[in-house]
C-alpha cells in the first residue's frame, strides 16, 4: 500500500482515502504508526464531542439531529459510532441506520462505525487515531458516539473535548448516574425523549444533583430537555457544546484536557508495546518459556513472574 | 495488616479472612502481590466455571440453581459475580440478590460481588487473584458470573476451565451469537427460560450452527434447555460441566488451557507494570515530561513518543 499517496489524498479531503485510512489505523501495526506519524501535525484543531448513554435513550437520533444543526453553520462533520464491548449490540448496524437518515448525499458529512477489535490497544486507542484521520481530512466537528455507559465507553468519550451524557425520563438512569458518580464526566446533560412523562422531574433531579457535585473547573453543565425526533432542543445542545468549547479555550482548560488525554493514550500505547514485546519473547525466548512453565507448574506465582519478565524483556528491575 | 495471619486463617477456611483477602487483591499493590505469592501454591485444584450471557437471560437464577446441584455432591462452592463494565447495571445488587436466595446459612457457599475498578490491570486481573483466594480457602468449584457478553466479560469467563453461555428464546441472542462467532468460546450452551415459546427452535438453531463450527478440540458443546426457576435441566448442566472437566483432564487439554490463561494474565501484568512505571516517570522525570509536552504541542506523534518512552523507561529500543 502506498501510504504517501493515501496521506496526500486524505489531506485533500478524498472520502475514499479517509475510509481507507481509518481501516489502516483500526488494524494497527507499522502502517498505522506511519500514517499517524505523517498526519498527526494536521490534527488537533477540530471540536471533538463525545455522546454516551444507555442503549435505547435515542443517541443515534440525537446524533442525526445534531448533524443537521452543525451543517447549518456550514461546518464539516465526522461521526464515529463505536461499539467497543459487545458483539451483541450491533454497533455496525447503528452506523448503517444513521447513514440512511438523510445525510447520505451530503459530502460534508462522514459517518463511520467502528466495531473492530483488532487494534492491539483496544478500541480506545483506535479511536484516538481515527479521530486524527477525520481532523486531518478537514472535519471541523467530530462526534464520537458510544453505545452504553460502561467504563470502556466512558474512556472513549473522554477522548473528546466535550462529553454529552444522554438520559431519558423514567429509565432510572438519572438516579443511577447520580449514584454512580458519573455526573463528573458530563459537560452537557440531555434528557432525551422529553415529551415522555417524567421528563421535567428527571431534569430537575439532575439539576439538583449537579448543584451538589464538586466540579474541577468553573464550567457548570447545563441540563437540556430535548426531543431528538422533532429536533426540539437540539439547537440548544449544539449551542451549549460551542459554549463549552469556548470556555475550554478561554480558560486554558483545553490544553489541560488534551495533556490529560495524551497521558492516558501514552500509557495505553506503552502497555501495548510491553504486551507485544512479551508476545514475541514468548514465541522466541527459551528463558521466557521457562518462566511460563514454572507458573503453569505452580512453582512461581504470576506476580513475581511478571516482574522477572519485565527484567528479562527490558533488562532492568520492575 | 498482618498478611501472614490472614493467609493462615484463609487456608483454615475462615470466611472473614477470605472476604478480607479478596478485598486486598481487588485493591492491588504490594499487599496483593504478597498475598498471591504466599497462597498461589495452594491454588490450581478447583473447577472454575464461567457463566455469561446478556442481561435478563436469568444467569443469577441459574447460578442459584447450580449451587443447589453442586451442594448435593457435598462440594464447597464459591461464586464471583462480576460487573466489569458498567456503573449502570448494578453488579453489586446482583450479588446481594443471590445471597438472599437460600444459601445464606450454608457455610460451604461463599458469594462475592466484584464491581471494583481499582485494580491497576482491571477486573480481569483481580478475578484471577480472587479465584486463587477461593481455591486456597478450599472451594472445590468456583462459579464466575459476568453480566453481559462483551469482550471484557468474555475475557473474564475465559479465566475459567469451563464456559457456560446462557441464552434465552426469542431474544435474537442466539442468532447474534452465531453471527458474531461467539460460539467458539462456549463449552456448554444453555437455552434458559425453556418454557417460553421458541425454546426448541432456539436450541435446534444453536445445535445446527455448532455442527458447522470448527472446534479446536474433540469436545462438542452440548445444548441444554433449562428452566432455572424450577430447576429443570440444571442437573444436566452440572453433569455436563463435570464431563467437560473430565474431558479436559483426560485429554491433557487442561494444561493447555491453563498455559494459555497464564500467558494472557502475564501479558496484562506486564502491561500494568509498564503503565505504573510510566505513571511514576511522568511525575518525576523531566525527560518524560518533555516528551509529553512535545506531543501536546503536536511536535511529536504519540506512537513515536511511546517508543521513545519505552526506551527511556526501560533503557532499550521498543
Amino acid at each position: 500500500m502506498d501510504l504517501d499517496t493515501l496521506s496526500t489524498d486524505l489531506l485533500a479531503g478524498n472520502r475514499r482515502a479517509l475510509a481507507r485510512a481509518i481501516s489502516v489505523v483500526e488494524d494497527g501495526g507499522p502502517n498505522a504508526t506511519k500514517l499517524v506519524k505523517s498526519l498527526f501535525p494536521h490534527s488537533g484543531k477540530s471540536h471533538l464531542i463525545g455522546i454516551t448513554g444507555s442503549p435505547g435513550v435515542g443517541k443515534s437520533t440525537l446524533v442525526d439531529a445534531l448533524i443537521t444543526e452543525i451543517r447549518k453553520d456550514g461546518l464539516k462533520v465526522g461521526v464515529l459510532a463505536i461499539d467497543p464491548s459487545s458483539p451483541f449490540t450491533g454497533g455496525a448496524i447503528l452506523g448503517d441506520r444513521i447513514r440512511m437518515q438523510g445525510h447520505t448525499l451530503d459530502k460534508n458529512v462522514f459517518i463511520r462505525s467502528m466495531a473492530n477489535h483488532n487494534h492491539a490497544g483496544g478500541v480506545a486507542l483506535a479511536t484516538y487515531d481515527a479521530v486524527r484521520m477525520l481532523e486531518a481530512s478537514g472535519y471541523d466537528v467530530v462526534l464520537i458516539e458510544t453505545v452504553g455507559v460502561g467504563q470502556s465507553e466512558l474512556a472513549i468519550t473522554q477522548t473528546a473535548d466535550t462529553t454529552i451524557l444522554v438520559l431519558m425520563p423514567g429509565s432510572g438512569d438519572d438516579i443511577q448516574a447520580i449514584k454512580s458518580g458519573i455526573m463528573e464526566v458530563g459537560d452537557i446533560f440531555v434528557v432525551n425523549k422529553g415529551d415522555l412523562p417524567g421528563a421535567d422531574k428527571s431534569a430537575s433531579e439532575i439539576s439538583s444533583s449537579l448543584e451538589l457535585t464538586n466540579f474541577a473547573t468553573a464550567w457548570r453543565p447545563p441540563v437540556i430537555t430535548a426531543v431528538s425526533e422533532s429536533g426540539r432542543g437540539v439547537d440548544q445542545i449544539w449551542q451549549s457544546a460551542r459554549n463549552h468549547r469556548a470556555f475550554l479555550q478561554e480558560s486554558g482548560q483545553i490544553l489541560e484536557r488534551r495533556k490529560f488525554k495524551i497521558q492516558a493514550e501514552l500509557s495505553e500505547l506503552v502497555a501495548a508495546i510491553a504486551r507485544d514485546n512479551l508476545k514475541t519473547s514468548m514465541e522466541n525466548s527459551k528463558e521466557v518459556q521457562k518462566i511460563l512453565d514454572q507458573v503453569a507448574q505452580h512453582e512461581l506465582d504470576p506476580h513475581t513472574a511478571a516482574q522477572d519478565l519485565v527484567q528479562d524483556l527490558f533488562g532492568q528491575p520492575a
